[in-house]
């Protein structure tokens, strides 16, 4: 069944297991997925990289796409935009992933990075084809 | 002297470590960071995860910003954009920034990502804010 | 009172004027405004122009920050990021703009553009610079 | 022959009309547009607006795009960024972009807006569908 995809991708792909990344929930047009705070994770002053926010957003935005394919199809992210909103310290983070549109050989992903207080942190948009 | 905060903030940086990101040149508006390929930053098939390449773009960015900070200012990212256009495989990344704005408070790198064989595998604009 | 501020800047904008952009609602925290189709603002192909839906997803964007400011505090916009999603042709598009975070410096609009049948034609992030 | 398609689009483009587009330049891989400041095109304290400015990149990427497609081909934009550098005022602005990639299906501009100073005003990326 292909919303398992989402699931078997992740239990094999040796950059989530590098950053911790996890996928929470995944169901048709939607992907939640969590990174746990790590220090490896992080700049000199102690707060998470960049870097690990965006592949987070990424990865959801991908992982949310995967989930109304067809069986034959793949996708691939094209393009992202990410705005930072608040530091990360301390704290793990979960993207939310949204499609809002998809068309033959495009979906887009709306993807809210939040903090275990529920806040914004960060906010992106992520462009994938479809093959 | 501050061309040296780069390199001295590189050496420090738990998540340059964690990815293998270096840095291999910096001086005033510009930065060259390298991402060495390994297995750990990989998909399923093997291709880098685009969220390395995002890492390694944002910290190039920001390394070519504060090459032009005087020693009481800090920087950090506001926002990225990021295009992905050819996948990477087996090949150390490259990135160079370039510092095509810098304003009292924001500063705007250019940033071409390439593969050892010079060939252009994704292109983002950082902006940042600075302090 | 500072809500009337976007409808007050709306009635004397050249710019909104000569594209046909008009407010429609504007309340703290969001901004909802019209573009309506014009010959003069399509492509040979009689297709509204990226630009049109661009410069009404700037406004919205940029009038929901002015929503939230203070009497002595002005908002330009820092940076855009759009997605054209479905093409446009004989029908009036709204873009609907929401406050997603306002720090001191920045604010940030998350832009919906719609078509009179209510589907998303365009997406759009915002970044204000506040002053 | 295929270079001349973006100079008769150009003539046929009834927003080019609207909005005082007109082009400079077009070779294989490179287009270079002019906007002339128009008090229409003005936000209230007579600076450009962004949306003006957003048009010129567009158009100008996708000109670029045009000079590289085969006869049968169409192209359009998919996505663009945008920042804002500078404001303009009682200058004609310039929009320089180039193919910095071309696969089958995609293609990438970059784009430098400049004033007729040779500043940099606004940088953008507009990512084209090739069909």
């Amino acid at each position: 069944m292909i919303l398992d995809l989402p699931l078997q991708l992740a239990e094999q792909s040796p950059y989530y297991k590098h950053l911790g990344i996890t996928i929470v929930e995944a169901r048709e047009g939607f992907a939640k997925l969590r990174l746990n705070f790590m220090e490896c994770l992080t700049h000199p002053f102690g707060y998470l990289h960049g870097g690990a926010v965006a592949s987070l957003a990424d990865s959801a935005g991908i992982n949310a796409v995967l989930t109304m394919l067809k069986d034959e199809q793949k996708a691939l992210t094209l393009e992202m935009k990410i705005n930072y909103l608040l530091p990360v310290k301390d704290t793990a983070i979960f993207a939310e992933a949204r499609i809002v549109h998809k068309g033959k050989k495009f979906a887009l992903a709306d993807v809210d990075i939040k903090n275990s207080d529920d806040q914004l942190v960060a906010k992106a948009i992520v462009t994938c084809a479809i093959m």
